[in-house]
């Protein structure tokens, strides 16, 4: 992973040399403070990973690096007020320090901002590939998003409903920073995209392993409460794979639990969590994460670049895929 | 004003061929219901006449005219949700009609839109300018509406500032869309910043039009009731100027007037309108629009293109500028 964290401190260092220093105050101030928040900065690493496999150097890749993390925090910005949601990494969200008026302008100036720094892209001449990839996936993220407010009021949401939507609303945007590295490294078109299902693929793989911890993960290990989504009523892939499994009368206990009815969180989590062991979900969900994970890795196997490049990159969707952290 | 006509006939033919089609329909049936709403269509006109200027044929600029409506309806939006405004163009705002997250979600994704027609420019050597210019006019829309809604809680606002708010609110999109036309059509970049120049000082005269008309218009002509701006306590150029210019009594007297003190909207607006009469505000007021159309016209003539191609534009500007509708 020294070649992760070498790109982080890259990363980090580029980013603290690019301050968002524009009028009003008010508009801009947000954005440092969302930026300055930390998070584990996974986009930018990828996208210098992309460019990596394809060039010696990754400077000339510090501007894109810098435009996805600033995509990336402006879908927080906005997701935060949607989700009325108080915290992001422990501390409070903009439209809660702030207000949402400003979240949403402050989000907004952020967006503008990614397209300025792609723009910044050397040569000059694969701008147009860069931002058709950033374009289609940065559509894709708000079609994700809406999915996912969608299923909430749903109650007959698919597993291929739910994949796609987990694709969107995260797996492309990991695909699309390691496409646009390697676009604008000058990689063949079919490389860059066997690299974007490489991302695309992990990223599923990565979600699902986030919905199995956060139902049977070690709370130390992952550092926060067991069992949010099930209080939060979310169709996750276990509950998905549940329903359909389950003879009728669980079918319908894990519906009961899973809906406002029911509103101790205790009870809620303890007898989900208990029917998902009854029927397997655990299992099954890592067989369907092993499953995207495979798929993940045999289109980085077929990437025309050195094999000694692929590794770091391979070890980072490994430990991301299989993390307890 | 036949060439205006004929250019809005060519746009709302191309905007009708180019419904948002995608999915999930939830994200994108808001976007066509604003973009059906109508309006003057003003500024995709803007982008033809800046690229009609340089060339004969507007044709190839229909996808330039269709990002900047995009981008504008996108503006509006947000705006709406920032504004708490039920109605725009008299009907249901976005917000109203579906609900914030809605129309924070399908707001975004017109703003990504937006770049992907701009990016159909053509011929494709074009596109980093065009993109400058957009990206720098669309921040300078984020810093207008941050500086407006800051003004709302500040009482020491000059007219400078409030003269520099609304030249980033509302001119620079319209001086952009001229420019973004022009530099598409190959036009030299000292005319481009010429006709910038143009769109951004007939922009400014344009909204001084709307102050004076928000508070001595004809309501049958102007369409609206009169006084809003008043009744909201907006510290517009007609406001100002009397604060500036007012004795001390009259003087604390508007103050308070436009104050959450004074309730009574009827009391408001005909006392702060004719204190307004009284320090003869509406002729300062077009005064300075006539100050601001001087310099418009002045780089209009220095533009260096075919005489005839200025006058449909010259028309339009002196039109909105002393509109009465």
């Amino acid at each position: 992973m020294q070649v992760v964290q070498h790109y982080q401190q890259l990363f980090e260092a580029y980013r603290k040399n690019h301050p968002f220093n524009g009028s009003p105050e008010g508009l801009y101030a947000p954005v440092n403070y969302i930026m300055g928040l930390g998070g584990k900065r996974l986009r930018p690493a990828m996208a210098l990973m992309g460019y990596g496999l394809f060039q010696d150097e990754v400077q000339p890749a510090l501007p894109l690096a810098y435009a996805v993390e600033i995509f990336h925090n402006f879908t927080l910005v906005h997701d935060d007020i949607m989700d009325a949601a108080p915290l992001r990494r422990g501390k409070p969200t903009v439209h809660a320090l702030y207000n949402a008026n400003t979240a949403i302008l402050s989000g907004d100036v952020m967006l503008i901002s990614a397209y300025e720094y792609l723009m910044q892209v050397q040569p000059g001449e694969k701008l147009p590939q860069v931002l058709s990839i950033f374009n289609r996936v940065a559509r894709e993220v708000c079609e994700g998003q809406q999915m996912d407010m969608d299923f909430e009021s749903r109650r007959d949401v698919t597993i291929p409903e739910y994949l796609r939507m987990i694709e969107l609303k995260t797996a492309v945007l990991i695909a699309g920073c390691l496409a646009i590295g390697a676009a604008a490294a000058g990689a063949l078109p079919a490389d860059i995209d066997r690299l974007y299902q490489f991302g695309r693929w992990s990223g599923v793989a990565f979600q699902l392993q986030d919905d199995i911890l956060d139902t049977f993960g070690n709370p130390e290990k992952v550092g926060k409460k067991i069992g949010g989504d099930i209080a939060q009523n979310k169709k996750t892939f276990l509950i998905l794979k549940a329903l359909e499994i389950a003879p009728e009368p669980e079918r319908k206990r894990i519906q009961e639990l899973m809906s406002d009815k029911v509103t101790d969180e205790a009870t809620k989590i303890n007898e989900v969590t208990s029917l998902l062991t009854q029927f397997g979900i655990q299992e099954k969900a890592a067989q369907e994460k092993n499953r995207f994970r495979q798929m993940a890795m045999k289109a980085l196997d077929e990437i025309q670049c050195p094999e000694a490049r692929k590794t770091p990159l391979r070890e980072l969707a490994e430990a991301l895929i299989d993390r307890e952290f």
